[in-house]
Order: C-alpha cells, then structure tokens, then sequence
C-alpha cells in the first residue's frame, strides 16, 4: 500500500530541492587550483552531477564567500551559481539565466590554498528550472524548454512562475531551487510541488 | 492622464516592499542599550513608524549580524524580526510569526557601543502580510486576518499563498515582504503585486 501511495505521488508531485551557491570549473582550472582534476565526494540528484572534494573562496567587489561548493564533472566553461542575495553581497549585479548562458554576465575571483584564477564573466543567479526525465515530461504533458508555473506544498506556500522544464534522459526529475526561493516558500528537504501549465 | 492611471492602478494593484532584518526595542531597553530613546533617522511607510538613527548587533549561537536596522517607536516587547536565511547564519530555529506573536520564540543577544542586553524570546520570521487601510479593504473585497493569495508583478513573477491581511486606519496600503521572498520573486522597488481571493 505504501508503495502504491509513493507511485501515485510520484505521478502528481515533483521533488523539491534547494541549490546553495556553487562553482563549475574547467578541467584547467580545476588543475591550476588543486594540481588536480575534481574528486567526488558524493553524488547528487542528477546522475553523473557530484559534489566535489575541493573548494573555493569567492570574491567579488564588495564581499566574498569561503569554503563554496564546487561541482563535478569538469564543465567546457566555469560558471558561479549564486543567489540574489549572495550576488548582494559580493557586490555583483549578477543576470537571471539557465545554467551554461553566462554571456555578459560579471566575473569574480577564485581562490584556493594553491591558487588563484580571475573569471571575466560567469557569475550568474540560476532561474529556476525542473529537470525532468523524458517519461515523465510525457506524463506531465511538459516538453523540454516549457515554461509553467510550480505550486509548492510547503510551510510556506506559493506558486512560482516562470518555470523552466528542461527535459533529457540523462535528467532525474527534480525541481532545482536557490535558497532565496527555497527560504520565501518555507522549503523542507522531501517537500514537493505541483505543475501547472 | 498620467494621474488617472495612477488611481486605477492603485484601484487594481498593491505596492510591494521590502523590509530587512530589524529590532524593535521597549523604551526601557532603549534607555539601557543607547542612554536615551530612539530617535528617528527617516520615516517608514506606516505611519508614525520610523527608521532609528540607533543600530545594534543581533547575536545568535552560531553567528551574528552588524549595524541592524532599529524601527521605532518602541513597542512593549522586544522583537527581532529576519529572514529565514539570516535565522540559519544566526543558529537559531526561529518561528514563523505575525509580528507582535513571539511567544515560545528564541532569543538572541543584542549588543550597542554603551551595552548588551539578552533577549530569551523574539526573533521570529514575519509571516508575510499586507497592510491595508479599512478603505482599499472595502475595495479590494478582503476584511482584517483574511489570508489571501498575493501575485507579483515582478522580474521573477510567483503568486504568494498564506499572505495575511492585516486592517487598520493606522495603516498604508503595502505589502511587506522579508527578503528571502523579495529576492525570490525579483522585487525591485515600485514593483506591484495583486490579490486573489
């Protein structure tokens, strides 16, 4: 019975969860930081994605973050996913994009105990997104790039607006947050949402 | 023309704002931390409610913030309002409250140039509200404590459940937001919400 309840929220409710600033660095960065490729450390919700081992110091104008976590694998292109509020503090008038657009966005500085790399641009607050199996797109009769709205059943309750599916099979079904978002709806990990179209 | 829209856009829309983490303090309290009462520094937008020239430091078990908003007049109980974010960079679990409700609530220390006094209870996280005039109350159809849905015509568009009317001829019309919420709905100042019944 259990297992039946499980299915069927599975088929009306995605998961929630709530992304805290992170890094994204090429293999080269990644080796003038640490002398080495990124190590995982543990996996995360979308297959292949890990938090890595290493870390780095962000600085912008006004303010900087230690100990920020960077994510695996290695990407073509460094990206730093911070929120509104983070991008207040650093001092950053950071652009609202898809993760992978930094065109014309600010950059910052990285520091490691080792080294140091000044990105030109990168620095970006993610828009919030759904990434989302093939099989289920077709059950939510979603498709990739669809933009709906996401009511959350939270302490908190809201709608969201202006919510980006983003569809591929080498997705897990996950609605990704920033904890400005997650924090305004009063999000608990195992919270869940609903699709609106 | 320019003044006829403005009327009905104050007839269909309510302005949002934002309001950070501050302190109200009792008149006794104010006397100890700073030597004398609050003085006001500007005026906020409920009527005889003002910005203090006096800042103080919040101290929570796992952190603390600087130079933290006083709002006078003094009140009969202290109260620390923040947002959820602040309220994990402090270390404490602080409920999610009407202002004015904060009972069972954690305390904090707060600290100015001349003392420091420790609060067992008040830091709460307001639950957001709107503030209306009985008249805009008739007009809009909604009565004091009714909870409404909010939506935000902003950079990141959402639609506010659990947002609490409060009426009172003491009052302007405004909706106020923590900044958790704010930044998650892209507010920037003279943004406009609506309500939903």
């Amino acid at each position: 019975m259990d297992e039946l309840v499980t299915q069927v929220i599975r088929r009306l409710f995605v998961p929630l969860e709530a992304s805290g600033r992170h890094v994204h660095l090429t293999k080269a960065q990644a080796q003038s930081l640490f002398g080495h490729e990124l190590t995982p450390k543990r996996p995360l919700s979308q297959p292949g994605q890990y938090l890595a081992n290493e870390r780095v110091t962000v600085i912008g104008p006004k303010g900087e973050f230690q100990n920020v976590a960077v994510l695996g694998p290695e990407r073509e292109e460094a990206q730093v996913e911070v929120s509104m509020t983070d991008a207040r503090a650093l001092g950053l008038d950071a652009p609202l994009r898809l993760s992978g657009n930094v065109a014309d966005s600010p950059g910052a500085t990285l520091v490691s105990p080792l080294g140091r790399i000044c990105l030109t641009s990168g620095v970006i607050v993610a828009k919030r997104h759904i990434h989302m199996t093939p099989e289920d797109a077709v059950r939510f009769g979603v498709r990739d790039k669809q933009v709906v709205r996401l009511q959350t059943y939270t302490k908190r309750p809201l709608i969201f607006g202006d919510t980006v599916v983003r569809v591929s099979p080498a997705f897990e079904t996950y609605v990704h947050l920033d904890y400005d978002e997650a924090n305004a709806c009063g999000f608990r990990p195992g919270d869940l949402g609903r699709i609106l179209t």
